[in-house]
């Protein structure tokens, strides 16, 4: 399982989160800063499992919107690796 | 040294925290919104030595109340490799 | 590519994020509580590549202001293996 931090503007919050719910992901969202220039941002914590990475990623990609600026990223994304998983 | 991300509801955040400080784990906390439901959560940042992660599990479990509705997990618990750790 | 997670004091937030942001780094922000004393930290997390890992602890440990009172760390730092990263 891995885990994939998704860092994202607000303005995608909503579309993304609810794509990834739709296709069956887990999101927990937690506000964020970016760090130089403030703005806020979402980052997205989803759990998933090793051979639905590239999937979650292609809804990323495919919710969020192209910036008003040129040089702003959609999203940055970390796939941390997951030792174990469980719920209770 | 792991880093257990523990997913848990707002109303066990108290008792959940303060039975980890009790038994000497160090928690920091992160106001955090489930994707589907976008209840309320938190997100408990959890650093543990490798010995101790079942019994912070354990801890978590212990300290979380059973949920009203069926179909809601207490927590979702990953458990994460820590490659370094240090405090300053 | 690491993933630090620095555990601040809210007093620093400017001071850390600044100097890592004109060193290069790239930070988001996430409002942390600590589980103990419950005061408000801030935890940044910060991608770094393998070999910068140092250089941005440095970065933390030199932006970090003396706690007023003993006891109390400047920052907790968690380094995380980071197995993909992409911008989007």
């Amino acid at each position: 399982m891995k885990m994939i931090f998704a860092v994202i503007r607000d303005n995608d919050n909503e579309a993304v989160s609810q794509a990834l719910v739709n296709k069956g992901f887990r999101v927990t969202r937690v506000a964020s800063t970016g760090g130089f220039l403030r703005r806020g941002s979402t980052t997205l914590m989803v759990g998933v499992s090793n051979e639905k990475v590239d999937d979650a990623i292609q809804v990323i990609k495919d919710s969020t919107s192209p910036p008003d600026e040129s040089g702003i990223k959609r999203a940055t994304l970390f796939v941390l690796n997951v030792e174990h998983y469980t719920q209770i």
